[in-house]
């Protein structure tokens, strides 16, 4: 980056701030922000939207083949705690704990050592700080080494349920993945909107497709951290105006890198710092995208409800498109 | 436990054995069991059992508030790797990671160390063996160090949408609790059922409530691992005969401790590793019981698809009955 | 604590940190404090102590049987990676990691998961803050969520070789172990020393035996965290003037609990903080006070340099003395 | 490796095993192997070995900027739970743990995810098996997923105190580094003690300097499992006669890899599973060899007790070279 941001870029910052914010638009205790925009009118709307009774699964496996190179964010390792091999060998019986002779029966146990953002995963309200302050104009200092007191991800779980919509940016643009640095912006989501015979309502999800993890899957480079495909800054207005509650994206960080203006994750400080908006990172959409390129049904009922961790920055969700 | 099981006691179990094995039933193949009975219709009879668009949340804070008295399993811990209060006290700028100038934004960000059972969690089909065997007959020495080659819980992700009904033991007894060493048995069940205006169906969940957490909670104990109401080893048959595909309670363990028998969780033995249904542990029913003694319905849309996490003996997971 | 510590005791604070502080003594620069009052000469003042030829461990195992209550902080936990079961049941042929055919070789392997400060340790001089400072005026905010940029306990490392004494308190009170609340004043230890013809000089380490682990051991209860018998606030200054390098007891916090003034930790907040004194804590005196007694001497070669875990508030160590 | 090793391999495998074993030399009970060769009077020796009274560290940093590349051994990894910004920000005020106020006292606290093997550390007597078997014949099964019931490293604390002999193997050669696959043979070492005036006793350590830590420090690579130079199986019969008691390098196995036989790290197999010598890895003998040149001292006191993780496969060590 520069030594300093232009005068431009830091008033196009703070007009999409003004404009995009929903601090204290659901009171000050408010949590959970743009989620707020799910009722239950969406959640009906949502089941409503089970047509053939497929669920998809959204998450990528969690395990050492994750896409994290390591360093500040490992990728999940399991470590066992009791085996089956433990059991075949004898070294159960008698079972551990105080339960006695085995008389036949063993078991497996584990622990996981994760990141909380190393894989598929939501950001919570608590996750990302402007200028001292995170969602809600709570400061910052409300989130400290024991972990967030206000904001965690523990207050997303159970809400996340509502009408999702795909919108596959590479087939739209008949290309196999969009690449690093290209930024998708509102003319083209209301482009395959339409292409589709599609609208957004309030408390909807937006999952929206990169191909940046079909490309990279497996052989994931810098895929976590680099340079990547995503959303715009530009689109945070849109996403407002539509009262769009969550948003999705198979990349790391939502949207796209290296940033259009000179500051970092700018859509994460207007969108999720004071718009509230849930983001979704690292959804694996490939298997969702290829079900709709078949059926051509592009909605379905979206249940991505994280694990309730008490204070984190974030949390792993075993995230659904039910169809 | 006595220095050898009765020959009545082992006769018994092995007659459950086999007549409740689903080994080979869905091919030689199977790593799902039971919850083969899911398909297509019964996901679109749970999404019709959305009728008031409520998300109730079944899962317990994974925190160091939880149920487990430590040592094997200790109770959920989050380390941060970066606070708010680092972001306040300038501790982030310039951004680690290379990111550059901070210009007023921060993070934080943190590392889940959390045995795979210590809370609400599913078990795997690789979680317990018999006699060297898991479910569907594969050698349990398929669990090594590295995790389980089969069987894993990442095989339950994207599954577990299916109609859930809820027995509310304590409130058809008229007690607050069912007591330690209390066995549900099928005419118990049968006769909520009744008294409900209830059936089940083949892929159903049962969620069984015993009233054992909402006595514990916040002062546990020896609840994670120690005597427990749950269900009987006798109500095995019923739930094969019914093709129940999953169970799940508030109480560590499923079934009912002290073991009815001198066998070690037996009927993991029968229903899980032979059964192949899946097992739901410390489930949080009291808020859906809450709702359904409210509403006087019962059944539900259950999405309770585990993190999947490679080779786990289980998993936790963000639990919802939508109704 | 009463609402305000007592002026009369916040001056005495404020005394003791004025009288027995070392910043500056060493320069700006340094991150040792009084170890450098250990150089060649006392090392070689060591290695004369070296009489008998017998090293003595003074270092817990590090397990789950360790005196770790859990919560802030759990016992050390070794969750293994591989196994001789796995080895004898075959999963380790061919050998993980591509390295081929096992013929006959296996292994074993494993994860230490433990808080730095859990069982026999070394505070580092980034581990207490007094206002905003620790040792020698650094800001206690360059310890971040990263670790302690200055004043780590790698610091330590390779430097802690010095000659230790031996102050067997319970035998000179006569007592199995001093209770807590128990009190170590200057005239005491002065006193053992002169009854066994000891001296200490400038660099010397002071290991002081309360007994306190001997009471607890195996049935700790709130051994670790709890009321404590140890050293007396009112010792700092004989500690400075007898430029004592370095203090180690049997129990978790080195000065005696309750506090004997409002203030938390004071003797840490004078001696540690301000004198730069390296405080060891949960270090196992028992078989070396046994040895000394048998012996009658209670001099030795103390060798315990601490893990250098770059940035980290204590850290583990083998503590020996060598006889 | 080929299909299989040739039998001129397997022989003269077998003939080194049974020329070097020591299993039943100490007892059958015996769990450290080799250090049963140091006694007082080696203690002794190595105490007189104390000519100018420097310590010297040869422990590696043990972080993030470790050898390792993640995966089956990550580098160690420190979590704060709590920081100097926590205390500067004032969410310290009360203290955690119902401490009271903290009238000025802050504190920071550290959680260490370390495999025991990432760094500097000693394999222990569990760390390697043959063919069921590991050292003295114990059977490799009673290693299982709670750890080593037998010859676990904390049997080796509070031993590793002994005269210890630098052999700077690149200097000997007049290079900078060996290189991958280079080994080091007896008649080599021989030469280089020659060439120094020093003999080898029993009960020794020896620490062979590759070279190879200096050219890799920092741009690792595959510093950590990938080729490198290293002691060759033929110097076996040497190390046994000799009577050493440890070995150790500046590489991740001692011994040279590839390896010179179709079998996987044979020196292992006979002088640690058989010989019951202590293997050093990844030691940092760069300080030590360039004190070494400048002073024309290659002996010291070495000690080098490892960390008393009950049941480990190894562990780190904060060895120092004591001169």
């Amino acid at each position: 980056m520069p030594a300093a941001a232009s005068d431009q870029q830091t008033q196009l910052l703070h007009e999409y701030i003004a404009s995009c914010s929903n601090w204290g638009r659901w009171g000050t205790d408010d949590e959970v922000g743009a989620l707020n925009l799910v009722g239950p009118a969406e959640v009906m709307r949502a089941a409503g939207l089970v047509k053939k009774g497929t669920p998809i699964s959204l998450t990528l496996p969690y395990d050492q083949a994750g896409p994290q190179p390591g360093g500040f964010r490992n990728n999940p390792q399991l470590l066992l705690t009791a085996t089956g091999t433990d059991h075949v060998g004898g070294a159960q019986d008698p079972l551990p704990g105080g339960f006695g002779p085995s008389r036949g029966f063993g078991f497996s146990d584990d622990v996981l050592v994760m990141p909380t953002q190393s894989g598929t995963q939501w950001d919570s309200l608590s996750h990302i700080f402007w200028e001292g302050r995170m969602f809600n104009g709570r400061p910052a200092d409300q989130v400290n080494s024991r972990g967030a007191a206000a904001n965690g991800i523990e207050n997303y779980t159970g809400r996340i349920v509502m009408p999702g919509v795909l919108i596959d940016m590479p087939a739209h643009r008949g290309v196999d993945a969009l690449e690093p640095g290209d930024a998708i912006e509102a003319a083209e989501i209301a482009e395959f909107l339409a292409d589709h015979d599609l609208t957004v309502q309030p408390g909807d999800a937006l999952l929206v497709r990169t191909g940046f993890m079909a490309a990279r899957r497996g052989n994931w480079g810098d895929y976590a951290g680099g340079a990547a495909p995503g959303l715009s800054l530009h689109l945070a207005p849109w996403l407002h105006s539509h009262d769009i509650a969550a948003v999705a994206t198979d990349t790391w960080g939502v949207e796209v890198r290296p940033n259009q203006i000179d500051y970092f994750q700018p859509l994460h400080i207007v969108s999720l710092v004071h718009g509230g908006i849930a983001f979704g990172e690292m959804f694996d959409l490939d298997a969702l995208a290829a079900d709709c390129a078949q059926d051509g049904v592009y909605t379905f009922m979206f249940v991505a409800s994280p694990l309730p961790i008490t204070g984190a920055s974030g949390a792993p969700v075993s995230a659904l498109a039910i169809k």
